[in-house]
């Protein structure tokens, strides 16, 4: 049995999901949901905000790992100084807790979840919920993409022990 | 008198001054220096390392604001995703104080420094370096980066309060 929390990072929503493993991988959901800021407030208490719910998932779940998508490549520059700035608080709220960290790219995680790593996005959900045994598509979708990284973690998590 | 923090922030070196302003925005540096952290560390494990001296520098010098440059062009989106994890944890730990935080773009720090908005970088290091009346050129590029950082902060502040 292995628990982890997959996070999709962004300033306005961060995605995230805490699943469970059995001894053959078998994922279960155990919880998901979202972190939204509002947009009126200051970018730095935007962050407070990530960060203070981050500690708060990982003390209330106590995951064992943590999975984050590489984001490669961007609309803009300032899309990738925004996400990197979630990114950053996500970081060091994991560290605090000294929680191994992965990460993997979106080809990674669409080969992993459906086997084929130009996946549509519909597809990913689709097998996410098909792999997780739910009966209705998480949302929204920022959700479901934690729980996809979080099936992707668990794959790089059972290599490095075996 | 005002006194005020400019952050270059960087993973791998983020500069940090200390300047205080007497009523006639007159410069005098307190101090100024590098967190510099280590390649072979995780990105987290840095992450916490800036974070954490940030925490410190604050409560040492006890800053009444902070300014950091707006960084709008990056040779590559790695940098940027990494420039913008170091500006995260940087604005949580301002955000602890609640201390009010001002931006600019590298423009507006050239032009109010040295009075030209094109100008090299030994030319921002020079006028840094005679505005403060200090002997020698203030070591390394990013200290003094940040040194001029907070020159143009103080010009921010003192047009808001007027």
């Amino acid at each position: 049995m292995i628990r982890i929390i997959g996070i999709d990072p962004g300033l306005a929503i961060t995605g995230w999901s805490i699943v469970e493993f059995d001894k053959d991988s078998n994922p279960s959901v155990v919880d998901y949901g979202c972190i939204t800021t509002k947009k009126g407030l200051s970018v730095s208490s935007r962050l407070k905000e990530i960060y203070s719910d981050i500690l708060e998932l990982v003390k209330k779940y106590k995951p064992e790992y943590a999975g984050m998508e590489t984001l490669l490549f961007y609309n803009n520059q300032k899309t990738a100084i925004s996400v990197g700035e979630a990114r950053g608080v996500v970081l060091l709220a994991l560290e605090q807790f000294s929680l191994p960290f992965k990460e993997m790219t979106p080809l990674q995680v669409k080969s992993t979840v459906t086997g084929y790593g130009q996946a549509k996005k519909k597809q990913v959900q689709e097998a996410v919920r098909m792999l997780c045994n739910m009966e209705e598509l998480p949302k929204p979708d920022d959700a479901a993409d934690a729980i996809a990284v979080a099936i992707a973690t668990e794959v790089l998590v059972s290599r490095n022990i075996e």
